[in-house]
């Protein structure tokens, strides 16, 4: 092909996010550094993106570890990366021109060089761009795969998901509901979640500071669980593996509360429960079910466009307080999906 | 119907064990009566059997507590029950003479009084009637659907098997290596069951006491394991969610390391590994794979008869002799099925 065809001019600098250091325990603000680099030029079946919104989400804090994991950790002193979408300002790919709006994974970054093929042209007029990276996208196949697929759930099922009021469990909630449960309940970390879960017509919803969840669980489903959608793991996981009665299932999405600990974690000491229960525990990545995509985007943004689902946003400003966005979203800050907007 | 037939004399009182309190953490001999009482005449539809062999089992430690579980706990000063075969030796019921053989689930007796619904005649011309209490039943079964229908065994699947000198665990490696397992791994808590373990066909096999499970267990499979059958729980399921590899499973058959734990066992602290492995955990009872057994019996009973499949049997006499078969049971003192000839 001829010369890249562009549509603006682009900077010959831009900002960028590295890690400047691997946190131990809690991340803070240091392990972080906003930096200027050259905006690249794309080579053949390149793009150059001038991104618009970046995701932040619990995963993240696995991969700053420099741990072998499903993911590769992230590389000191570069770029992070993750979820993001953008305009296509440069292409040198067949199919993608100038003005195209993309999904991408190469998110902490003001302007990002894409290989074609890991770029996927969304519709503005179908949803609006941020729903890509939440309700319409990973967050959201993750509630979809995990409710229905990993954990099988059943119209007349209880289900319990915690981390209710984050881009995931939300959106597990409400699926149960629509899919027929009888009775769904979430945990979240304050009295305004709490309310936000009811007004999402979850039928009950706790502040895990409040008591012990055990005690909670039991109040809210006296009568035990079906399903268990695991964001939080520790005493959350505990409670309902005492609260889930025969056959009961865990799908196990995150284990928030210990992503940031430095000893390993309280783990469950009911297992044994599982035995006489015949309880199923399955942990899963949303990797493994691109096969549902298809189905899971027509079913959700049907939802969406009737008002029956709704989802809920917390948008940050500029991409130097990406690495705020990201220790507000491991600290519960958001409300919904957690984005930055650059 | 007429009279109930009878083959012959039967003493007017037989010994029966009790339950005389209920253990905390490990059980004694005190926490047993064996007690005489009258022998029963059946009722229409009964037939009085005279018990040949009974069973222990793991399992009945669980029944010792008053805790609501799967089955209902044992009755203080009453006889315990669990699997026995004997002979019918008066019957007043259709179908069942004095003479037969049934598998029943009446032991801790001398004499039982059993409903004919809850009696199966089995025949000793097909294999030795202990073998119906261990090896083409209730242990073999178990062994049986925990790995091919629980955990999904497959050809090429590397299989961990804990307690895997006992009735259940030694059939699970040997149907493992039966059914294409590429490696097969032991655990056991004697040198001697060790080196039997490796006569019996298992690709490696330890002692538990040697050193941790999991750098026993890193040695013995250097690349990871599919399936772990889990009989043990605590640090063996700890170490083996540790090597699994990706989409591994874990049946979870039983967890005898905790039965007798006073305090809530340790647990394992790494299940936050489901996730990235995709790992699945699930707890079975062997009453809910009865579809299964017709197969089973016809694989395994073929097996046994070719000499593919071995299966040993610790022998103890005399009823008085039950309390403490069964407590050598929980210290690991039976090399294969534990079994009191009556």
């Amino acid at each position: 092909m001829a010369e890249p065809s562009r549509q603006q001019s682009v900077p010959s600098v831009a900002r960028q996010v590295h890690l400047a250091s691997r946190p131990r325990g809690w991340p803070a603000s240091e392990n972080f550094a906003v930096v200027e680099a050259p905006v690249p030029e794309p080579a053949a079946g390149q793009v150059l993106v001038r991104n618009l919104l970046m995701s932040v989400d619990p995963y993240m804090r696995g991969r700053m570890n420099d741990v072998k994991s499903y993911v590769p950790p992230f590389r000191l002193g570069a770029p992070l990366d993750g979820g993001a979408v953008g305009e296509v300002v440069v292409s040198a790919a067949d199919g993608l021109r100038p003005g195209d709006l993309v999904l991408h994974g190469l998110g902490w970054r003001e302007y990002a060089l894409v290989d074609a093929g890991s770029a996927r042209v969304i519709d503005p007029a179908l949803a609006p761009v941020s729903a890509y990276l939440g309700v319409l996208g990973m967050p959201g196949l993750t509630a979809y795969a995990g409710l229905l697929e990993v954990a099988g759930m059943r119209p007349g099922d209880t289900v319990f998901v915690s981390a209710a009021a984050g881009a995931v469990g939300s959106l597990v909630g409400q699926l149960a509901r629509l899919k027929g449960a009888a009775r769904v309940i979430g945990s979240a970390g304050s009295p305004a979640k709490v309310a936000h879960l009811r007004a999402l017509g979850f039928d009950a919803a706790f502040d895990y500071h409040d008591r012990p969840v055990r005690e909670s669980l039991r109040e809210a489903a006296p009568d035990g669980i079906d399903v268990y959608f695991d964001n939080v793991g520790g005493d959350h996981l505990e409670a309902a593996i005492s609260a889930l009665r025969p056959h009961g299932r865990v799908a196990i999405c995150g284990m928030i509360s210990q992503y940031n600990a430095e000893e390993p974690a309280a783990a469950p000491r009911n297992l044994a429960l599982l035995i006489g229960k015949q309880l199923t525990l399955r942990g899963f990545l949303v990797s493994s079910h691109e096969g549902l995509r298809e189905q899971f985007v027509t079913k959700v943004s049907g939802w969406v466009r009737s008002g029956e689902l709704r989802y809920d946003e917390t948008v940050v400003e500029g991409i130097e307080a990406a690495p705020a966005a990201f220790l507000g979203l491991l600290r519960g800050e958001n409300l919904g999906k957690m984005l930055v907007r650059l």
